[in-house]
């Protein structure tokens, strides 16, 4: 039996502003990285421990596992970074506030685009100064894996393959990890881990900087899953992110 | 040409409290943690830019790294953590204040083991608390490779073929590169790199915090080196480096 903990970051600078963020590399909020330090601590009172740890290239996601990582006083340990881990591109949606977006397009059509499963929201320009291709960390990309948008079903097309080559052989290996990573990059997983459908991943909310552990069989199907912490505080955080996209 | 920048960890808490350190993994001062931020703000004012760092796994030196690279938006790059970049194991001394040491001993002893090029100061028992083969990170070392003391020659047994066979190819690949150490390990690599005597590299002290530029040719021999900022001040905490290990 393997045990892998996944930790959405915690709040960002734009998820407290209410702006769709997607690769825009925002940082943690204060609030953001008390969760940090308490997903650490919290994580640190269960015992766990950790020989490699995965994440993104966005520094909202990075200096969560940082944070939480220092807690445990695992430093040390090796991190890989991968954009295959980031949160979904949003497009032409990136830096535009969720409720104008919403006034503007209706509730329901901002709806579709926040949680349908293929539908993605207009895509950037390569003009566009936000466009990935003219960012140095996405150097190594080619052009056809660079995003202009991305529906849910685009990102699990990019976490998969990235869990399948890199994350599941470690854990077979025998190594303890965390992924510490972004609502969707993480919705995207969970929805393969727990073999969710396309309607039904729709409904599911991750809430931040709260540890996610999976229990996992010899082939890596889950056994069992549990956030770590105050049960009650966990499902409130799950419906204030659900309810972001809403024009009021 | 290629440029590389070596960059010493910022104070620690036992810089500061005058204690031999070697592979205790003490944090950084908050004097420390101002010298990594004001590293940082050296290296962006200067233009540099990094595609992957180098450093120990000892968390002066990897927060050292973190608090640089954040400066420079850089979180994101690939660090590579590996203990052949730790600093000098420092034996039976670690954990003692080096006043005392050096009033029990006398300073021209403190000063062998401190500075000599081959002279180990008295090894740790592998029953020992500190011996590093009772600590998780250590865990993928063979028994030969655990030190029980090192002298600097030792150190840079281990340094140079992590320099050979994973630093050097990176900077031949054309990649910039950043390696966030400690006193001796940097020592050893300059050492080598400038072609420094057994004798002279006695002389040789190593500031913390400050952003050591080397220019390299196509087959890594530096054309020249130079430290970024102010040179009083340089100049001032190599001397004060020197001094620590006086009895007075």
């Amino acid at each position: 039996m393997s045990k892998i903990v996944l930790l959405r970051h915690g709040e960002s600078i734009w998820n407290k502003e209410n702006l769709f963020t997607g690769w825009y590399d925002v940082d943690l909020s204060d609030q953001g990285k008390v969760e940090a330090k308490r997903a650490g601590e919290l994580l640190k009172a269960e015992g766990f421990t950790f020989d490699v740890a995965f994440t993104s290239v966005l520094k909202r996601a990075i200096r969560t596992l940082g944070m939480a990582l220092d807690e445990l006083d695992l430093l040390w340990i090796p991190i890989e970074k991968s954009w295959k881990l980031n949160e979904r591109h949003y497009g032409a949606l990136q830096g535009l506030n969720k409720a104008q977006t919403a006034a503007k397009y209706g509730d329901e059509q901002v709806l579709v685009w926040r949680r349908s499963y293929d539908t993605p929201p207009p895509p950037l320009e390569e003009s566009d100064p936000r466009y990935p291709g003219s960012d140095p960390r996405y150097a190594g990309l080619t052009k056809a894996e660079i995003p202009t948008t991305e529906c849910l079903k685009d990102t699990v097309a990019r976490v998969l393959p990235y869990w399948n080559d890199t994350i599941a052989p470690a854990i077979k290996s025998g190594k303890k990890v965390v992924i510490a990573a972004h609502g969707n990059s993480l919705r995207a997983l969970v929805k393969y881990l727990d073999g969710i459908s396309d309607d039904d991943i729709v409904g599911l909310n991750i809430p931040t900087g709260i540890p996610l552990v999976y229990e996992l069989d010899a082939h890596l199907k889950p056994i069992k899953n549990y956030y770590l912490g105050d049960q009650a505080e966990i499902a409130a955080k799950a419906a204030a992110v659900a309810a972001q996209g809403k024009a009021k």
